[in-house]
């Protein structure tokens, strides 16, 4: 290591409490910059509790930057939700749901979009600077004011998330480190940051639109595209992904739940670093996007394919390769038929798809989710 | 028993299949007039799993209406959902969700608000007669659209609640017999038919609007009050509650959930048969309501209190008798702050509320729903 | 208060950790003697997360040991296993078993019968002092082997119980506080001591044999019942309950699980200090037992019920008082049978028992246990 | 087909009823012959609910059997236990233990040692035929007892095992298919029956003492080790694995949980059927062992490792491969240390092991079992 290496911060952030008294606590950890030339990030990992590989790739992020010229300021959040990373079900995580109340963790951020209309009256002749200023700054004040004044009270998931949201938000830049089930790596992008979908080391991205259904990656950029609609219909220009409007959130999905690789993070890590690089927040030429065949869709053509019955799923298709008009994705066996009915059910589409993920078990009941595909997809430039 | 006494139908519905291959079936009773005078009613119990209560109403209810001079063509279907009433972990029923997904099993019934406006352009001239057959119609052919023509299939919970959508559509009048964790009774009325809610022996009425949020009380009143409103926009006057549009919906929340008591399953009966008997579903005079405070309070005012922390709960408030500005609703026990901090926490409130229904156990993490209250309230007449 | 009130310490112990790094603490407080004329006590609360009562009486105790004239060491453990106070399913606490592994918090202590012959040969001459001396040490030194020299690591439970235990060898007299599921309150009473049942405020005993089977209170009277059996077996007489003997070791039930009430726990706390003035523990005549009728019944006679069959249970029976045979424990509802079979089922016995507790749900599965009752039962003097 | 195919005969067995009265069924499917000249065999799969490969195995044993000379009855029982296999917790199946209880669903079995010794003395004359035929019919009447026979009823799992049992008693030789979590293929075998675990296609053998614990491999094989010691003891000789005396069980572990394949099915059942044709089952030369080196250690030698920390786990260690003394089983992530303590801790051993399963998840509590491992082995002949 040379003696010029970065020196990172470490706070503990309090986001809960347990029936015991014990305490949850979230690291925060930030390699700030004196005269930040380049944009702010924010990057978190195990809001769903199984999906814990995020948190190698802080670790190696951690690592890598101590060496990296680093001209924006980069908050790094692993262990996002301990509530539900501690959480075991038998030998499994359960992760995707608060255990008492089923609502999905990543559906309790806050956008409340009445704030854009009085804002854009207010500031129609301000400084860009200062629109971009104050806008964060009525952000972070909403959601103080969610956090501190609610003799109601917040919900477990609100005072996780809100918390982070106020993080985030300080940020142009936020990177939330997810997994799939079992699953190929695939990118969530806003449709007008696709460009920037390249620069990742993830063959598979979907295109989402702009509407807020309370994750974190909308909740951070919504805002600001509908703040530049707003004005953009009030006659002044702002172009999202340029200028102030320099906004982009993403849902990366790194593989499959319920492990962890340090080998595979740190590649992980690399393509993430190829996109700081990208965005001038790092000046760091030796990261730079792999060669690969890179697959889109739109969140409309991103289907979920349910089981016709219950049964056991021997899983046929592979990730990332276009599977051709009724070849199977899957075979369920149901040996109760065995003898006097149909023992193995082959299940087809009727077009071509690509398979993105599928179930974590093979047991499975008529009705749960088998595969999520691209039922339409082109190849990104 | 006399020679005259009703002959009820049954029937069995399949909504579901298991890994191992198990069928899970739907017992439907349904008793049917040669010529019905008075409305069609569909009543359905144990949506969610632990809410067992109604089952035992539905008995009763069987039972009594062998004696019953009905004019009305009534449907009902206990264990409307098997998946979640055999779901058990530890000794409780996981009931409020599916277990692999968390999704509420009461969020997923159907409406899609893009049929009203066709459909009032079509009928604008239609008899009243005909607009109430082709509309019941319209909703029953969407439902069946919807269960039986979707490559990608249906999700297990969409699969149940559609079933049941489709008898509901059937009828005038709903009921869908709920539970609270530990709770009084109360009942889920939409504000047009507030009246009504005074025919029910359940003293606290909640009010809610004519939005659509996925519960089967919303999915089979909303669209009525969808047309009724478009037909009034384009100058036909419907009022609801009123000939044709004589449609309501409620759910009925019989108390605590995780019991049953065949006794008290009767007096709910009997509440139940006075509301049919109101809407002239019935003609037996003997069914009538009890005299009692009625209170109301609508939605926006019904309120969950979240805990301000962790610990284990005394839970101190009466349902039902109006609790004064800063008279305790709990108090929250924290071992761990004993001598070196404050073991008894006192949770208060800053105006008088009505107390509901509180949590099912002592145990709670920081953010736990702890209480559910009117807080702005009135007496019904 | 008045000046002369005693004081108490207070420490906190480290007995596991999630998968965040989150520490998982024990407080235990102590009243120390410098002089200690009695027993020494050891009372810990909460093992099985959802029996949570004993820490409101844990709260209670301390409470009134504060004015009391106390002569042995008293060292209280509320929150003796936060791993399972703290994890919840659903809302409610899924406490009686290590999520992961599915075995019983309760049965994970140690006792090694082997360490008793050599203990005899080695100490036959030695003075009754010095015997008790010596084996308290051997005990708690077996204990701290097992907790600090094991290559291959030890469980999380055992972990937990093993320090607990590590506490529990320093005392005399024993209390491990438990509820049941719905439930009357009972005592696990060791057949030797049966006449210190009385002074409990509690009317029905279960008389253990002394076997044994990984609780709490066998791994702490067992090893000196062994010992005192051994020397008898090489001819010096002791007599359990008596001398330095005097070891007793109860499992306390509060009632039923999932709820505190700092009320009851009052009661509850003044029943055991009417214990420990029975055993010179405290010099406080005012705490004595109340009137009541106890019941006692041997372990062999303490029977579980196992519900015959799926279904919806109405239980009937009322704790405490015997029910005579043929009169039903439950009805059983079946809806599914509703016109085509027995909608309801009536279990019942061939014998007079006395109910003590029931199942937590009134959903259960063929095979369920429904009540325990005591099948043959004495009144204890 | 050739018009000599086998015709198997297929029953379905009872099991359970869940609360809404679904009753639960296991298929049971079995080859006769007329004159069997071989032993008689039993295999049934996912007792565990998660483990679910072994019905698969049984799908193709199905099949490969139509075209084979069968010499002896061959009982196979898939889904054994529909309540464990339909379990949801979350995305897994909550498989090892009864989810209300926490009782292991493999330590259900009855075997009650006080029938040997007068079975031997009635007995002692009979000739060889005599006794196994009656030793047989005996442990079916015991089973049919506890079915049958007892006002308390049985435990959900009790009235499973005790089923699957007497079909299990049936037979000569016993294979229960089950599945470690992340597991390499291993074979519980008893230590009298070394020589036969060559025939199996698995490179890991556990030799297992007589000892009964509760599983179905101890429940069929330890009552004919008691009968042949007792006799032995009484002057007649007979040897375990030889004449009436050639009775077998093993548990065959087939590799991971929560996944079949249809293809790797193929060969596992291959490999059975090399045992089976070993036996004289089946006279059918071409299944016969692979040649693999493999490896076997005494069952007080198979050690669990547990977690020395909360955290993330990277499991490095491959199975089947022996691992040098301080080679790196694993490294545990603590992001929570980052920066101030050790982010990283290697789990080693101070001596060579053969790493057989790991846990299912990267996320560990302190003491969660992490590995199993061979910590004494040597290879099989």
């Amino acid at each position: 290591m040379s003696k010029n290496q970065n020196i990172f911060n470490k706070t503990v952030m309090s986001v809960g409490e347990m029936a015991s008294g014990a305490k949850l606590t979230v690291p925060v950890y930030s390699y700030k910059t004196p005269n930040p030339q380049g944009p702010n990030v924010y990057i978190q990992a195990n809001m769903h509790g199984a999906e814990v590989q995020g948190n190698a790739v802080i670790f190696q992020l951690l690592e890598l930057l101590k060496d990296c010229d680093i001209q924006g300021n980069i908050t790094l959040v692993p262990y996002a939700n301990p509530v539900a990373c501690n959480h075991k079900n038998g030998e499994y995580t359960l992760g995707r749901f608060d255990p008492i109340t089923g609502v999905n963790w990543n559906r309790m951020y806050h956008f409340d979009e009445s704030i854009i209309l009085p804002f854009t009256e207010q500031y129609i002749n301000a400084t860009d600077i200062d629109i971009e200023h104050q806008f964060k700054q009525l952000m972070i004040n909403e959601i103080e004011q969610k956090l501190d004044h609610n003799i109601f009270g917040l919900t477990t998931g609100q005072r996780i998330a809100y918390q982070l949201q106020r993080l985030a938000h300080q940020a142009d830049l936020v990177l939330d480190l997810h997994t799939g089930p079992i699953s190929s790596k695939h990118l969530y992008c806003p449709e007008y940051a696709q460009t920037s979908a390249s620069y990742f080391d993830i063959p598979h991205t979907i295109l989402i639109p702009n509407e807020f259904d309370g994750a974190m990656d909308e909740a951070t950029f919504c805002p600001w595209w509908h703040l530049q609609q707003a004005f953009v219909a009030k006659g002044r220009t702002f172009t999202m992904g340029q200028g102030v409007f320099n906004k982009e959130s993403f849902t990366v999905e790194l593989g499959s739940q319920e492990q962890i690789d340090l080998d595979v993070a740190h590649q992980d890590a690399m393509g993430i670093l190829s996109y700081l690089q990208h965005k001038g927040v790092i000046n760091a030429a030796e990261y730079k996007p792999q060669e690969m065949t890179r697959y889109a869709c739109y969140l409309k053509n991103y289907k979920a394919l349910y089981s016709p019955m219950g049964g056991m799923v021997d899983f046929l298709a592979n990730f990332g390769e276009p599977l051709a008009t009724g070849e199977p994705l899957a075979r369920i066996l149901r040996m109760d038929n065995y003898g006097d009915g149909d023992p193995l059910h082959y299940v087809t589409l009727d077009h071509t798809v690509l398979p993105i993920l599928h179930f974590a078990s093979a047991s499975v009941n008529q009705g749960t989710e088998l595969y999520k595909v691209f039922s339409d997809f082109f190849v990104l430039d």
